[in-house]
């Protein structure tokens, strides 16, 4: 008899634990990332995203119920490099104008990041008919969207500015 | 007299080393998903996006040109992760028909950081009134985002089917 072998089912659940580990990481990483911004508009940008984030894993919670799966992450690299870059920028440009401006470009990566992941999941959750699962990642993916077009408008705005 | 305090210029140009160290890396990750893919039409996607990289890491180089630094990486956990996270998919699903979805949405979570850096990169260029290098790297920045929704209409016309 063969492997029981692998389904699209099985994938959605990997990739909902990676996404899951990954806000988990970005609810411990903002308060540093607000902490440090030089700027209060960033700072707000921060905190507003935080409280989001906490509804976002809830959310999260609620589509392992679904599938009937215990709320558990699965290390994530990507996010893990994504936030060890960010860190990297805030020591290397403490002191300097340009700080912000970094500290926003490495959170936007991050935004990118969750952007595509909940594409994919949404996707994978319509093809498996799992409509629930699907408004809930939606309304993930809109909330991410719209902070990375916020992010876009500060930098646009006046952090760029600032640190030319 | 205090230490020289770090410019938006050296924001980008260590963003354009990290971006050209993750353009090299995709050069080498590619032909290994290409040949892992089961499908001819998720092959030829990626062999196509393999050639179109080249040109990519080569207008990379004539960015390092015009602010007369020599070209050079500077090491990209963020892409290393992605890369990662690619590679444990393409272990854990090798034998199943969710295989090719999986390492598609792979390709799209590498193509989304491109989009996030390139966009900084180009903000960061105008903002500093540099035109031929915000040129330069609109142009990688179109073929990214060409190569993401390839991607999409490839997984939604059959992939995610198959896989499902």
């Amino acid at each position: 008899m063969a492997a029981k072998e692998k389904t699209l089912e099985d994938l959605f659940h990997d990739t909902l634990k990676d996404i899951y580990f990954a806000e988990k990481k970005i609810l411990t990483a903002l308060p540093k990332m607000a902490k440090a911004a030089h700027s209060d508009q960033l700072k707000a940008a921060f905190e507003k995203h935080h409280a989001e984030t906490e509804g976002q894993v809830e959310r999260l919670e609620q589509v392992f119920e679904l599938i009937d799966k215990p709320a558990r992450g699965k290390t994530c690299p990507a996010i893990l490099g994504l936030v060890e870059e960010g860190q990297e920028v805030m020591k290397d440009f403490k002191a300097s104008d340009a700080h912000d401006a970094g500290l926003l470009s490495g959170a936007q990566a991050v935004e990118h990041y969750e952007i595509s992941r909940y594409g994919t999941l949404i996707a994978w959750a319509e093809q498996l008919g799992m409509t629930d699962a699907a408004k809930l990642l939606k309304q993930n993916l809109d909330e991410e969207k719209k902070t990375d077009a916020a992010l876009t408008r500060l930098a646009e705005s006046s952090l760029n500015q600032i640190a030319a």
